[in-house]
């Protein structure tokens, strides 16, 4: 079925299709097709993006971000804090350095690949039968079913349903079990691959605390798309409140020489 | 004179403006007017952020961030860094907390006002005469004789042309006189005083290492500026690569509890 607008898209998603067939015939990476100078537009802006602090939970259990008072209001006219923070906890960016030993770090990504259209693919359901649920081929081919192609230069995002608990449940989010096995859901290696392989895609998205799901040992999903040049996100917040296709992301990502990644402020323009 | 398409822009900021009054009328505070849900397009994406690394100028001399490695690829299979990292250096935000005891902290600036028009006044043959030169008033009336009233809501931003001596001539970016006197312009305090009283400006921007002019002593502008519950951001790249009026600014600031500021990505939408 044909939801309202559909048709629109297939045919934006088809044009899309036809300006990648004529950028692939001129030997463009596949991770950064030019994109047409179509115009975008937007109406509304939706922030996509968790308060960072030393209570937000974190993969390695210690706190993420510790401030240090350097100036006092009070006493110096001004506040200004140091910050002593890891590049991989609250909202943050993955840059492919993060797994591999010579990719680009953060302030390499070009910035046109971080205004990308925003694909979300809902998995609530799914995460809700199983904690360790990973996003499938499966669940791609029913957005495209729907929505048409994912568009050429995107960020595909599961929205597992995951973001919310972070702040109303961090014991869940963040939770191992009695091994210290983490539960929650991740992208299932196979879909990135085909992603990588098979479509134009920036980069993927989370709203849990890692690509892989939880219980992932390996990280294979790390492991097969971040050497590939292409970016992640994790703990991204709000995927509820923005449409599975049609909104502009924007990945406010750190542009700090040699990172591998970074607190990043993103945000949606629906 | 009226440039091409500036009768257009003159009906659009009427249009606004019209919609302010009636904003206004219904008492909505002045540093954040709601805005009309008109669609804002773009087909290009301009960074206005320098790389930040220990050798990006400060205003206090010292490094503004270290990076120390936790993980390393050759042996962990990945690679991770902590930063100790000040609220204000780089391409950043200063948030209203920065310069009074109880203003807004980086975490607390509602998203719509992180997403705004741009205004950028170019005053780059008066800051080639004087280093020391301040944005005036009558910059600010030029500009709007030349592209209509200020957007309500807008981001007004300072083209001084020292954006670029931050990498090519970091000394004369950065440097001082035998006394310890900064000199690079700035906002003067009478033309912040002007934007806060009669125009809707959400923040001000600058290409230079502080809203206030290098030899300001009493930082005249951070004092009335941010205390008013606006943000600034200084340290801002490639202004004159973007148009004088017409681009969205989406200003990626760091959403940390209790910020004071800090490293912000900062993109033009053109």
């Amino acid at each position: 079925m044909c939801v309202a607008g559909c048709e629109a898209k297939v045919r934006a998603a088809l044009s899309r299709r036809g300006f990648f067939a004529a950028a692939a015939a001129t030997g463009l990476a596949a991770a950064a097709p030019a994109r047409a100078a179509e115009p975008r537009s937007f109406t509304k802006v939706v922030d996509l993006t968790h308060t960072m602090s030393a209570e937000f939970p974190t993969f390695m259990g210690k706190p993420g971000i510790e401030m240090e008072r350097e100036f006092d209001f009070k006493k110096d006219r001004f506040n200004l804090f140091w910050w002593h923070i890891v590049e991989h906890a609250g909202t943050h960016l993955d840059a492919p350095l993060h797994f591999s030993e010579t990719g680009l770090s953060a302030e390499k990504l070009p910035v046109e690949q971080l205004v990308v259209p925003l694909a979300v693919v809902n998995v609530v359901y799914q995460a809700e039968q199983e904690a360790d649920y990973q996003l499938s081929r499966e669940d791609l081919a029913k957005w495209e079913a729907k929505h048409g192609r994912l568009p050429a230069g995107c960020c595909v995002a599961m929205h597992s349903g995951w973001g919310e608990l972070a702040t109303s449940d961090p014991a869940m989010f963040a939770g191992r079990d009695v091994n210290g096995t983490f539960h929650f859901p991740g992208f299932a290696p196979a879909a990135a691959l085909w992603l990588l392989k098979e479509r134009q895609v920036a980069g993927i998205a989370v709203d849990t605390m890692s690509l892989d799901h939880g219980a992932s040992r390996d990280f294979k999903t790390h492991q097969l798309w971040l050497p590939s040049g292409r970016w992640g996100l994790e703990n991204v917040a709000n995927l509820d409140k923005v449409p599975e296709a049609g909104a502009t992301l924007v990945v406010g990502a750190p542009k700090v020489k040699d990172a591998t990644g970074g607190l990043a402020r993103v945000i949606a323009l629906v």
